[in-house]
């Protein structure tokens, strides 16, 4: 749903906002945490960046109808440095609820608009770095959860995540879906895949490309290569050529995202649409035990959690 | 240099040319072996293909003052489908003076003109190809060498080649050259290596984003992220992103092009400039034993083979 008016009965308690660098999120949450409206836009950090933060949130509020002075809070890239105030980072290793009490005041608003806090790993090899994704994680994970637990965040920017007692110990980022759009748009490989629909639909060969770069991920960059050579040489499909690369740098992904683990940890994924069927269909091709958590949900749920604990007087009635 | 004329009492033999993809050389080579002329050009296969490949040829045969008729033999992307006349490919495993039985003539010529094949490997799982370095390869490993050999042949994408007793039994292509490029000019990390040299400067860091790499391909795609959070961390420069991405996607290549030889095979570098120091100093960083043989010379050494295979009596004096 695009826009849509306030359930009958349910007062909006506040708004919660996904700011990422291309996406733009919103849900009016009601008083007994009902979804009384929603938003969706391409106004990321970097368009809002131009028209102005404040600007971009009214509109989407007034689309709304959403009250004056309703509480907002806020997680992603909207925190970030170019964003519109930095909110900082929580160092790893933490607790996930310490982010809670990180939230910056954006001043000279009308109402109380509070931005989350990313995570950063500060070690001098494997310095990291999200923003967004610990809120995604904060409404995935039981704060009470026990033993080892590795979350996979499958995007432009992917994160894995390992969890010890509900502690945050560390986190690795995989560039997958960017040097997948820049391989497939820039590279030599974009003529192999020109023309095949936005989603790999050859899963026989996404499935053996994930096996294949998971066993040997140092022939990823070959592996790659082999699309173009597939072509010329065994006519390889559009579509082939597609899947191939992406089941190169996800099988690739889930290789480095396993390296350092425990072999008896629980893999969490946490992904919707179609990042969520490929991610899941990799997992099962590498007989990896998961369990998926919805992203959207997630991070909703995250953001609910932060609003409850910096406003307690809407704390859920339910 | 760009144009040469005739050493005095050395007559042209032939005229040899490395017709690449965005890339174009050629040679004037006395009876002697000498080189009495040589042009380089960026009127490689994309341009030629605009221009005309003849008019482009006889353009440098002029500047030259080479004479009429004067045979020419060509190895590269000229002899692609996209290209001049397409060549064909010779299969591996083949003996590689097998690719001098291969040429094709150019028809309807005033001269005679004769274009290399390249190599292909047409198995299922790891297709590839070559056009260009087989006679590289050609120019860099003696028909009698015993045991094996490993040739790295570094570029936008590199070559690993294996050599037994002077047959080529299977190669790899490693996207590594292409990927920096597209990296470094379109996605994220094109801000981090903003302002940065041509040439990675900060040693330091190239050689442990090697040895990272070399270690843990499977975190290639992490090592890269870390050149931003690296710079938002820890004041990473632009030299020093520029050095980690290029050290990230060598050492990678290094692991997966060694990851299916003897621990005991020679490894040959064939290049020349910038990526010969590159190269080396990776090979060095991992305590790898190589020898280096120049490009531009393998190269001219393999056309040279090639003419004295097709037209014996032009064979060399000396």
């Amino acid at each position: 749903m695009e826009q849509s008016g306030h359930f009958p009965g349910e007062q909006p308690a506040y708004v919660a906002v996904d700011w990422g660098t291309s996406s733009f999120r919103l849900w009016l949450v009601g008083e007994n945490g009902g979804i009384l409206g929603e938003r969706r836009s391409g106004e990321g950090m970097t368009t809002a960046a131009k028209i102005g933060f404040a600007e971009v949130l009214q509109s989407h509020l007034d689309a709304l109808s959403a009250p004056d002075g309703l509480r907002v809070i806020v997680c992603g890239m909207a925190g970030a440095r170019q964003g519109w105030v930095e909110a900082g980072y929580i160092d790893t290793p933490t607790s996930l609820s310490v982010i809670l009490t990180g939230a910056v005041s954006v001043p000279g608003q009308s109402r109380d608009v509070r931005i989350l806090p990313g995570l950063a790993q500060r070690t001098k090899e494997t310095p990291d770095v999200m923003r967004g994704e610990e809120t995604q994680l904060l409404g995935s994970i039981a704060a009470d959860a026990k033993g080892e637990q590795i979350v996979c965040m499958p995007g432009t920017h992917s994160k894995w995540v390992r969890v010890v007692d509900g502690h945050v110990t560390g986190f690795s980022t995989f560039m997958t879906g960017e040097l997948f759009d820049v391989i497939t748009k820039h590279s030599i490989l974009s003529a192999a895949v020109a023309g095949a629909a936005d989603m790999p639909a050859d899963s026989a060969t996404f499935e053996s490309a994930i096996k294949a770069a998971f066993a040997k991920p140092a022939l990823a960059t070959n592996l790659l290569f082999t699309a173009r050579a597939g072509q010329l040489l065994h006519g390889l499909t559009s579509a082939g050529a597609q899947a191939l690369i992406s089941g190169t740098l996800i099988g690739a992904e889930i290789a480095g995202g396993l390296s350092a683990i425990d072999k008896g940890a629980t893999i969490t994924l946490v992904a919707s649409g179609r990042l969520q069927a490929l991610y899941e269909d990799a997992f099962r091709t590498l007989s990896l035990t998961y369990t998926t958590v919805d992203a959207d949900a997630a991070v909703r749920r995250g953001l609910s959690a932060a609003a409850q604990a910096i406003w307690p007087n809407n704390e859920r009635k339910s």
